[in-house]
């Protein structure tokens, strides 16, 4: 019987949608155990939250820098395994410097910094402290998102040529922000969600995917945006128009304000031998083409899928699954990855999750394209920061 | 702090869908703790299920009815709240006369017996000992199949007149059963899975849901089924058509052996003045037809949907959900009802989950079907047993 | 340069929706030239009608009887090559009885009769004429449906173990044909329809289809009915379970009452290699399914095409085609036909439009479901009349 | 009776996919006759065109300009009404200029010109003349797309704030330019295709649309584009980001190497209040998105549509259309602005088909990305010549 692993969690309390979703899916591993946490940068709401997820009193925080260090101090038989944090983007860096300094490995949210001087230093450091670093981009724990990383591995796509996501939303067609809604009001912040709107969001999300299924870099931006909203202080609607290390051409457009939409994220990939389709609003269905073949359907469940698209899915073919059960598929890597890591054995050189570079070139992304469109730059192209 | 609810699971040991299933969903829930089982018929194995399952070596035992014996006995504070049967088929009903004689509420898998005598003594020994017995006929936990229910309430679609369930499932289109694959194994085995096929498995859930939906009941069957398979016993395919309480007409078909189908149930219910079409290919879509409008799409997480369809909901929309979450709702409602229960509070009169008389009329159409399809049956027509 | 077929056109004056399509499918092939016309019962709209149409005054007739007697006369230079048949359902036997007595081929709207007498008679008439018969039947010229016939012959699907077909429409879920719609009003009047409603009017020609993809033929049915609209004397919705010649099953059901339904006709064969599925409403489209591999999207433009489909696209991938181009595919392929005939040249065994004998099977499947629903009648099974 | 209108048509020879096409799509209406015609930059082959049209020998030139010439002189009764240019890209200028110069009305397909200096002679030339100019942007024809301009016009999506326009296709990702085929080798070379490949082809098309459907222009674009395959003169796959005339932001990504897309062009405009999305791959739907409401599913045949979408549905709902029927609609308004022009009637201020205003606003558009593409050019943003 495998120890339950200990997870400390930073933000997430009463009434954050994002700290229920990464307990649902950390709990439906049945691998993890919530042992402490310090929910809310409000101490009685952190107490309060505290209580109704029934942890004892002692393990809850006022803070997360009270939590880091009492936890530390505790015996190996009660130590964290890991800190999950899900408190809003900019308390991404301190917290997760914090907890490096105190000796934890780190799960985190997307994106991981809200700049990239951040995400450098929080990888030196990471470096130093060989400890594990995870990062949350939900959308990497699809079954058939990783049946197209392995296709494409496999050749079936060939060079790729194009590429195009797509992320709309609408939601925030009217200004909830002001109306009392939390998700806007955070979200439109910069002093919380940091220099970016939409594309770091939603849009840097859909970029991540193209970069863990083609393994390719995003070397060029070009970038329109603005906030449709009057008042909005961040963008709410952009496209960027990108250059990819193998002379590629790709494509981002992603939007809050489209009146309708809601199944965000569709990623479109064209090579010279084929294609594959995805989108997260038919999860379970990945269109794969071919020059002079018919196009093919390949469906969670099928006969033939790659072991990666086998092993991450719960269900037979046909019932559906969703976005926990991704999230929770990361969850379950994560917890292989630290059981190895205790075990003192080597970790897979291409850990199926993002890893911390992951997360510095998204990053990198979203730090070039807001330089792009800043308005004293005219330039047409603005190079990405490498990370490697 | 809400205590949680004690679960002792029948059935669902090493290698069975089901209950890991089950253990899931009341997982999610938060509500519940597995605290005891009989895991499987096979006494090694139901010890080997415990032992993975880290439940205490004294909470697992080698049969059921060892099980309800002593766990009849422990006091208050350890008492299983409810016993979860996720056993075969043909055990299903003396499962829960046991377990009704030891005093237990019952969560049980659906079909909840397999033949009508079975299911009318197990009605008239629940109402004897006023407990709570929950049917888990998935399909009531999807949000837009609430929501469906809730329009016809309103009277959005008008007396009802046609409803066509489709329930196509291809996965045993080849004889899988000799071939060592277990779930094919036992539901083409008369022993196990009762004396109907694909139309008793997919198919009655479909027509569960045509009820739970409209409220009508299934007044009259007639059938056509084969195994298409050479040496299968049960069918692998059929159709029945059916009238309905009101007249109307409804028709069914369901199926093994079609192949590359697996986007199983798909409920459409026409009346005279609009229509709902909701499928599990893409349950968060409800389509919405009314008579000289333009047709509307209802998704989950649109503004103004009904308090059902909303609190079943666990993300916002645009996020994909599933099975699982489907199936925590029931649980999540069984849990409330518990709740009740142990407080000396009345139960609501229409339960959200399907109950013991939707069970019986399930058995009940199953039934009939079974009699129309018999070889020496010239008649066109069976009436469906009353269950009221 | 090839002479224009003359064509005589009987039915279809103003305000008939189906002999303006007849006449724009001729049209669209450039093969044929509207030479004289009956185009109404009522001796002066057939006057006006023709006068619109800019037929010469002296090729326009009050009657069918006159006009056959009368174009019969006519050299051979003037002399028409067939007569179009697109009058109410229940003049398709006189009309076509008597322009075969006046030494005419045949194009008409099926069904081809209302009785199987009458379209055993006419059968029985043009083997004696040696003249030639086509039946509309529009589905068979759709190019993907064309590709799934040829996918059958070559065995993709295998032996064929069911099929359903779906014919839901929803435009007369209210009562059009009291409010003067004239489509709605010859549709539910027995006199001008015959003896069924929705069942021969869209669903046989459902079933027509299912016999030209596969080359089986219906041999018992067992049917379900109703009108829904109180005071219409006509099924306006159905279902019917088959029996078809190599064992398999299939299902149909057909409706005018399905509110929102407009993308009428599905056709779905499963078989114990693959299987396929088309739709009208996506009718580029092909879906096939196999054992064991990945399904198949085939679209019109693909490379690899069978040379029926290939040879009946109007235009290249990508752009939609209709309903037009697939009457207009059936009218070329007469035109081909009339041209071998006028030649003396053998016409091919199989020809690629439907035949007499296709049109009396349909007619037989509509009688078998008559007799099947007569509430008289209390057997399940009816068997359908052979015709070979 | 009407006269029929006589159409001479130069270019669209044997093995001319688009003459054919026009061809057919003027005949669809009844309103034309084919009378004389230019068919092909090679004499023989205009002559065997014309001959395998049926025309007569005298009515087929060996050059447009000898078409011009001749036809010109002919009596009222044998005049053309109209040239129908459907010749290389390259040739519709001096074609056009040719065809006033000599006092003809002309019907153009698209690109209107190569040059902007071009577009801008003719509009020069066609003011002068007094004569009519109709080009055939085909998306206009479409039934829901007209319904879509209608919903804007009646306020229904509000102030458009972002439009994103998609035309992939994936027919060339192979170079057929120099394995015999004809479509690929004109649209891969600048002489006859101009100055841009995919985006003035297929994207310019789906601009049109955009402008079209909101009445607004572009204001500036920002582009980027590629020959994916080596040795490709003219750009096969492009995206370009563009600012509107109301402030609002739009994308139009279009690529000719797009491996398995086959359904081009998707229009989707959010606004304020509402959205549309449009897409020749369904062109008989059209979804309706508005704030805080359920979306809405338009489709062609539903009651309540717009007159203009009314009346271009040649069939009813549910039976598909295509695009040889859009054509057909464009011509057949052509058609009642040539008689209203031959009256002497004045012509409505907003024609339904796309004017030589919007011609020139297309070629300015492609004008303006082909600057911004220069390699020389470096600035992010390049601004659009104003036509009005």
């Amino acid at each position: 019987m495998k120890r339950r692993l200990r997870m400390g969690m930073v933000g997430g309390g009463q009434g954050a949608m994002i700290g229920q979703v990464h307990r649902l899916a950390a709990q439906m591993t049945g691998r993890f155990e919530l042992t402490a946490g310090s929910f809310s940068s409000n101490r009685q709401k952190s107490y309060d939250s505290g209580k109704e997820l029934e942890l004892p009193v002692e393990r809850v925080y006022g803070t997360y820098r009270e939590m880091l260090k009492k936890e530390a101090r505790l015996p190996e038989d009660q130590h964290l395994d890991f800190v999950a944090i899900v408190a809003p983007n900019n308390m991404h860096y301190p917290i997760s410097m914090a907890a490096l300094d105190a000796g934890f490995n780190i799960l985190c949210e997307r994106p991981m910094t809200t700049t990239l001087d951040e995400a450098l230093n929080l990888r030196r450091k990471l470096r130093e402290k060989k400890l594990r670093f995870c990062l949350t981009t939900t959308g990497t724990g699809f079954p058939m998102l990783l049946e197209a990383r392995e296709l494409l591995r496999q050749g079936r796509v060939g060079e790729v040529r194009k590429a195009v996501i797509e992320c709309p939303q609408g939601w925030m067609a009217t200004r909830l922000e002001t109306a009392g809604n939390r998700q806007a009001g955070w979200r439109t912040d910069p002093r919380r969600a940091g220099p970016s709107g939409c594309l770091a969001d939603a849009g840097a999300h859909g970029v991540d995917l193209l970069r863990f299924v083609t393994g390719l870099q995003i070397v060029q931006v070009c970038a329109d945006a603005r906030a449709c909203i009057p008042g909005r202080q961040l963008e709410d609607d952009g496209s960027v128009m990108m250059r990819l290390s193998n002379g590629a051409h790709a494509l981002l457009w992603a939007s809050h304000i489209c009146v309708g939409e809601t199944q965000g994220l569709t990623l479109r990939i064209y090579g010279d031998k084929g294609a594959v389709v995805w989108s997260m609003a038919r999860p379970e269905q990945l269109l794969v083409h071919a020059v002079n073949s018919h196009s093919q359907l390949y469906r969670a469940g099928d006969t033939g899928l790659s072991e990666p698209a086998g092993k991450t899915c719960w269900l037979p073919g046909g019932l559906p699954e969703g976005y926990l059960e991704a999230l929770a598929n990361i969850y379950r890597d994560f917890a292989d990855d630290l059981d190895l890591a205790a075990a003192g054995k080597p970790i897979p050189a291409q850990l199926p999750y993002p890893t911390i570079d992951d997360g510095a070139r998204s990053v990198a992304f979203v730090d070039a394209v807001v330089r792009n469109l800043k308005p004293e730059n005219t330039e047409k192209w603005t190079g990405v920061e490498t990370v490697d």
